[in-house]
């Protein structure tokens, strides 16, 4: 018995009531969807539960465009139904906060190296193979008797397999222009009120048609293509990417990372502690640590909104840089750890990629199938590198620039910003 | 020096950071503003914060509306940002969950008499002279040291004054056409997806003079009202107190009484411990009760989205039915609390008023002023009782149509949902 | 081979091209939507073209919510696709300008009945058995070979029969609740820009059932038709009934009756010509008109929007009014002809009607229907009746006023403005 | 007195109605926006009308944009009127169909001068010094008793002026982030449906400060800016300038020019004539010439919506074409003309400039300013060339290509599109 979830981006989602009245889905209302972005666009508190049904509603209209009269039986409507149940939980694994938890475990690699394999060890992985929240999801799929979602999550998100099937489903679920992205570009347009990600896809779906090989669109699809790819770019630029936000996000990663370390923040023991281990365990840890002299810097910050003065690193000069801390990556957190979260340092790259999504083109009778990037008359260059630097104090800021000016030979001065 | 805000409802709100930058006004990130509606509305997950920044943004559109020539004077630029700021603090003393806690405390009330006098104590107020945050809000603007904001807040809301300024402030910020509810029903209806509150608030301020008498509009204006006033009924019968939302909101609400009483949930003892009094402490506090027999229930309703099956009474037969229970409401509550939370009720009045709204008319040469609803075609009723009756199992509810039964003569059996 | 037209109001249309490539079709292009209303809502130039696609596509989708076991056989997909043609072809009889030409018709009659029946006439109707537009619908279906659509459209509008087929299509194309006002009230809000028609359609639908003896609904629709019913109540109100625009549109259907009898509008003789009768052809004789001297207020106000002095009688006075005036209709207007347009006059009835809609109630085991009007709790008044007096100068204001002194003892001048 | 008119796009746009209470404005309410783009997006009806208005309403926010310390005095209140009026009147000399009549005028040239003359002489103007609907604006202007507005439009549009008052004037009238382009791209995609002009121009204004030299954005403005160049960008390549649209609109110009030289189409003699020199009178050519044989291609194409095929030419062939072409226009026009208008042939070039616009940068304690491109990440190509070629019937299109393939050796066949 399918019921009607109201959604301001799709109007009226239509899913199962069974598939989402399980505690791990339901979790999801308690993860933030898009991190400390809310500390700059305030209204941006949806979660991943939200999305998670969009990414459904989406993918659902998508498995009626996989075409291939070869396919035709293999690609049954319980296949259909695999794809559409990964498209639900394809964010399941989510720890809090989302991507920033993630950036915490790099922090915490070089901090703690037993509560790093802690976290990698819940997700039953023996290391990291890939993302976290991949490889937790896998076990929750698991645990929740989804078997064969499981697996093909697993071959989705990281095998390299040829097969067929697993190529739609990693097209639907995983790729450049995948449901998970036809739903959040919009959705995280309209609960920020940047017009950056407002796109048509309808008309995207309209237009495509899904084989293994990759989507194929008609020539009159290429504005619709080139507007997409650039609403991604310009969500990245402007909103996740946003200097200020991704400082709050760093701040934040080595708050948790620290928490963890001090054991103020309580690493899940089991699944059913990760079924409550959401945003408000790390806001309580905030609070529980805000007199400590070592953690009231964070709470400072992430809690009365003090913020952290900031440098960014652009272009070449990021790219560059990224090469050699990356080199020396151990050396480098030592070095920026002893400042205990008062130096947080990231980066960013702003990628976008037009893999797998090829134009038919029309020569005389014969038809041929051409990239859509040599098609493509917008230029968004191929990648994009920022570094961000972000510093409690003036005493803080000195330390770091003394130490990129001595390390690195680069005068950061002029790009701090109160 | 004055910044903007991106907001998804005004577009661009520009406001001094000095005013937002404090611990009372960031804790509003914290309180989600309709409480439990997201259990149905699963993107409603807006907070006190954006709402109060948009109510500032509309009060003062609003303030430059005043018209009176005697008041010139008075109505002056400092008085004009006294009550932009007070639109800005209206809701700073808002308790976790916003109302939601309000129904707490009346349950509270004959719960454990000396824990609801110590959140009474806090407001600094001797007893509830009126509204919860209201009292507290006033308390928090003192501990600021906006001790005139505090005074005219008090003025606003509380105290008869008819000081012609006064009027004019409880106008822009607490009556039936204030700066509150221009916001609210735009903004909630925004996230829910729900169609119902899209108004036209250029129109309406566009057309509005504010007299410290009351609002004076144009005859052209009528159907401007009327869609506003049908907008706030609409989203009151199927939003604010939908069934299903108010049910959840009532086991949330015995919930935190419960577990105050059980010293699950800590109150705060001070105004510094009030800063991170939030949702999620709440939240810790379910997780901690989750594997008490006496509390599971709740953390089986409100986390894992377990239903209660739920009654709904309206019309003279719940108009009739409160009369009898408020003039009892202390035997009410001592039988309807032994069930721990298993069962739950409450009622909600759906009203509409439309004082203080003058529509100028025109007889040959002379201009008079006649009220509103004197002019209103739609005619809404003037009150809606519901009363939401919730049972945890098929036990209680037994209990609870066996209670009614005897109690009142009222069999509610056919009424149940699952 | 169906093809998509882009629309703003449902995004993409789908339909086959061969349907709307015909001439009378392509004729809509130029009959604009709303009469005159683009006078004071600029924007309002949409057309009857876009609005027949839209409702084709409501139509479409409700065909789905047919329900009932017995007539699953009847209701085949031929007579859904018939349905859904009748939806699209609804208003391809419209004379230019829409129903302005209606009231043209009616001074027409009173003023040259030759010309009157010439009209009739062309609809291939011997005299005016049912509203203009509908009969010339049904004569222009049999021209193009859709004489099982033309059937249906003369069943569905005019004839009694109680067949249930019939009735299913009539709810769907001409009831309170049908395809066409799903589709307007919308469309005319986003192009107005006035906020009253924003409507949730989809939830409609959604919760829709059909049936031959009416829509059925859940209680938990009730809000949602509330709304819709109110919306098209405000829309009517603000917009279709503005006395500005009422007054243009009088002034229109005057010129229009003035210049046919004149011939300075030449009526169409066979169908081939009224594939070209269109709004421009109107403005053309506008042109023409244009320095002769009972013709030249005519192109003052509708070309220069020098506006006509305006009274307007409502409520109980504008009822008594009508009542006198209907039955001296002739007299009546001989009186008002006399002014050659100089003063104009017209009415409107701002009606409501909720038929055939029932709410699905529950009384323990029992399923029961009632009608919506009793479970309303919102009171639309059942009728509102306007009168709208347009008088070109002083000079014809006071005449009109002193026939109306004279004639019904009315004093309007204080209502008169300029 | 000013009064506030309804806008979809602006909300609320107030304007004093003696500005737009005159013939030469209110006829823009008869010449459609975006020429024949309402055959493919038939929503598109919108007019010239609207677009004024919402430029005025535009450029009055820009006003206030203005920031020069020693302009202080100069740019008085009285030249922000006047900038404002100029916004409101940009567009009072648009032909019908806007830019279609001017690529009417390119084919009238070479089918016959003295007409052609007759049309710039209409202007006042002795030959075509810049675009028709300018020279016609000026002269209009002139005629409304707005010599100063008429003034300033001529150095805006034509004078290579270096006046200080004279750039800011261009810069808010006619450059590449005008008030005119602010508006337009926002409504044409709100009546299109397309969304690719969705921008955020409030922002836009926010942040840019005005000098006599160009813009100045501060570099957080640049995903901005990008935005709004690559939405113009996209919605002339898949809205102005789709190739079923351009093709439509190239058979209304020959239309335009065959009709004027038949005299079907009598152009107006004075400016009297103008003022109803409208859409409506191509509408009513179109249809007097429908029985003609050498005309009714065109009615069966513009009214009955008969496609011509239509090839398109893209990228350095239509550029290398283009060059050809224009060397040898009049033999090239010659040979076209002779088919009457069942062979059009028309050309676009999508440019994208961001000429004016400067990025405000800090190194140290120095402040420079930066041009946008060389800060821009999303590279548009500078030009964008192409070429339709329509033919009414396959003997046409035969024609033409062995025209293409004999006189430039391009093979078109495999272009050709039903």
């Amino acid at each position: 018995m399918e019921k009607y979830i109201k959604d301001p981006i799709h109007g009226n989602i239509k899913v199962d009531p069974k598939l989402i009245d399980n505690p791990y889905f339901q979790r999801l209302r308690h993860v933030v969807q898009n991190g400390m972005a809310y500390m700059v666009f305030p209204s941006m508190r949806h979660t991943r539960f939200e999305h998670s049904l969009g990414t459904y509603h989406v993918a659902s209209k998508m498995v009626d465009r996989v075409v291939k009269k070869s396919l035709e039986e293999k690609f049954s409507d319980d296949f259909k139904e695999k794809i559409r149940k990964l498209a639900l939980y394809h964010d399941i694994g989510h720890f809090p906060f989302s991507h920033t938890f993630e950036f915490a475990l790099e922090v915490l690699k070089y901090l703690n190296r037993d509560k790093y394999n802690e976290v990698i060890n819940l997700t039953g992985f023996s290391k990291d193979l890939f993302k976290l929240h991949e490889m937790m999801g896998i076990r929750l799929l698991e645990e929740m008797g989804e078997k064969e979602i499981a697996t093909l999550m697993r071959e989705v998100y990281k095998d390299k397999s040829s097969d067929e099937l697993v190529n739609i489903a990693r097209l639907i679920i995983n790729s450049d222009l995948d449901a998970d992205r036809l739903d959040y570009l919009q959705r995280d347009s309209y609960y920020s009120g940047a017009k950056f990600g407002i796109i048509d896809p309808e008309r995207i779906i309209i237009t495509m048609r899904i084989t293994p090989e990759g989507y194929v669109f008609p020539p009159k699809a290429i504005d619709d293509l080139e507007h997409f790819f650039l609403a991604r770019f310009h969500m990245y630029s402007s909103v996740y990417n946003h200097s200020v936000i991704e400082i709050y996000n760093r701040v934040m990663a080595y708050f948790i990372a620290f928490a963890i370390n001090e054991s103020i923040l309580k690493l899940p023991s089991d699944l059913e502690e990760f079924k409550t281990f959401t945003d408000e365990q790390i806001f309580l840890a905030l609070v529980e640590a805000k007199n400590k002299p070592e953690f009231s810097h964070f709470y400072s910050s992430l809690v009365e909104r003090r913020k952290y003065k900031r440098a960014l690193l652009q272009g070449s000069q990021a790219h560059d840089l990224l090469k050699i801390i990356t080199k020396n990556e151990k050396e480098f957190y030592q070095t920026i750890l002893r400042y205990k979260g008062k130096i947080v340092i990231g980066d960013a790259e702003l990628r976008t990629s037009t893999n797998n999504i090829k134009i038919e083109r029309k020569m005389g009778q014969r038809t041929y199938l051409k990239d859509f990037k040599e098609e493509d008359a917008v230029t968004i260059p191929p990648e994009r590198h920022r570094i961000y630097i972000g510093a409690y104090d003036d005493d803080s800021a000195k330390q770091i620039m003394e130490y990129f000016e001595k390390e690195f030979s680069i005068n950061i001065s002029s790009e701090f910003k109160p």
